[in-house]
């Protein structure tokens, strides 16, 4: 019996650190969790969740000493927090140690979808520089306008990485920040019409569903493109992808999907998006980082201290 | 007859641009430029040169009155400026317009490699993401120890943006520069044994060849990545090679190789690199950047004004 339940695909190397820490109990699976005894739940009083599949109060129920579900990851959109202090259960989550590396795959796919590097690196590989000559000139990006949708710690850390590229930066969030002379649009559709960059750094949950909606796509136009590195649910797909299949917009760098790893397969038919399998935060370093915060939240709650990162 | 004779694979656009201000004859391959008659080539004033085939003393010496050679594009390495000089013939080049846009393929190649983005996006596009799950964790690159070889122009909008990743810059350049508290190393060697990733930024030409040598290579050891926007002459790039297949380097991020495009068939072997075919300034804003530039440069010297860009 172990007071702490490790839900999720943790990875060798988080194991093994969590078990010299914490020896807490592994549930790898859906179906390994579901099949726990009661006696082994009942010994539970930390959850260290991994996933993004839903848990919820029915979850949440089976736990009745259950006092604090820290997740993995800065998005814990997958965990129901009103149910959770509904119980009175703490939830942490793993802020600010990603934000680096998830503004750097922001930034790299601007770059990789404007300079279209996914088919100038195919034209060196299969031989077709030496045979046809130069590749096609590409867009410049550097200098743009661009919009950061969600003006939060991982958009100012993308903000901050694009003055640098000279950009002329626009921002919506719910209320205007101190910024370094940037523009604040109240309304996301005005933020849209006015760039041509579009970088989507929202909390994912019900709040934020298709808040990229039709109408944001309709005004970036056809020289637009969106980097999303948030979730895949603050886009209306299904309204993205028409518009680039039409030419409506002119492109986009995802991170993120509805229903990933299983994405639309509209998505992989296409040649002006550069697609990226969730790994905004996929370093060694980062990855070691995250969950070396998430162990430290269990342990502050087990030994009756303040949690670091509550979000209730 | 025209007085200006433009040599090199223009595209239409920049055909249609040069034609219509200054109607100069084109000449678009060596066996054209070969072929020239003695009463076409005693016409020439000035000579627009787009290529990276050697333009020498001999060349020069079919256009008597020939007084301009400007180039398209900031290296000027192709053009012997010696002997020009020595034929009283003036060059110049088109520098910062390309800076943007060169900086941002460096970062670029820089991002992708470390977060292996080529890779990532194959594991999306085939599927193996929904069937195999996550992508292998990689490397995080902001915040990391940079070099920048060569504080030219492009060097510095190299540490610029580099600075916004909260990385530590050294940089070697045959003097200390003024910058804001980075690490000067007089010798090469020193810089690549402080830094992790090195931004390979140096003039092209003899005074520069293999100047990433086989002991700055081994000097970066198996956590360095080679970035280079240069020329392929710069760094020795057997030894470069070597170092690549064995992992005594642990990448490179290249847009220039020697012998290019023909590039040596041993880079496509490798996944550890990202490759791409000397597109540094190949976007349509820069390169109509360029060659407006160019074609003032010539405009200037037929009117007898000072000319913009003088490299002698």
């Amino acid at each position: 019996m172990s007071a702490i339940l490790a839900i999720g695909p943790y990875t060798d190397a988080e194991r093994t650190a969590f078990a010299a820490e914490l020896k807490p109990a592994f549930v790898g699976t859906r179906d390994e969790l579901a099949a726990l005894d009661a006696a082994t739940c009942e010994a539970v009083k930390a959850i260290a969740y991994k996933g993004h599949h839903a848990f919820g109060g029915a979850e949440m129920d089976r736990f009745a000493n259950l006092g604090l579900i820290a997740n993995f990851g800065v998005g814990y959109d997958a965990i129901d927090v009103d149910a959770a202090s509904a119980r009175g259960i703490k939830v942490t989550n793993t802020p600010d140690v990603l934000n680096d590396d998830v503004a750097d795959l922001a930034i790299a796919m601007w770059l990789m979808q404007g300079r279209e590097m996914r088919q100038a690196e195919a034209w060196v590989r299969d031989g077709s520089w030496g045979e046809k000559g130069p590749v096609p000139l590409n867009r410049k990006v550097s200098g743009g306008t661009v919009g950061i949708m969600g003006m939060g710690r991982i958009g100012r850390d993308i903000a901050d990485r694009l003055a640098a590229f000279k950009c002329d930066i626009h921002y919506h969030a719910r209320s205007e920040k101190e910024t370094p002379g940037w523009t604040y649009h109240a309304d996301p559709v005005d933020l849209a019409r006015a760039v041509d960059f579009l970088f989507v750094a929202l909390v994912g949950g019900p709040a934020t569903e298709k808040y990229v909606s039709k109408e944001v796509i309709a005004a970036l136009g056809d020289k637009g493109v969106i980097i999303n590195i948030s979730r895949g649910s603050t886009i209306d797909e299904e309204a993205m992808l028409d518009a680039l299949e039409t030419g409506a917009l002119a492109g986009a760098g995802l991170d993120v999907f509805v229903g990933e790893p299983h994405l639309n397969p509209r998505f992989q038919k296409l040649d002006n998006v550069v697609l990226q399998p969730h790994q905004g935060s996929g370093t060694h370093e980062t990855r070691a980082a995250m969950a070396k915060l998430q162990r430290d939240n269990v342990a502050a709650h087990l030994a009756g201290r303040e949690l670091l990162t509550p979000v209730n």
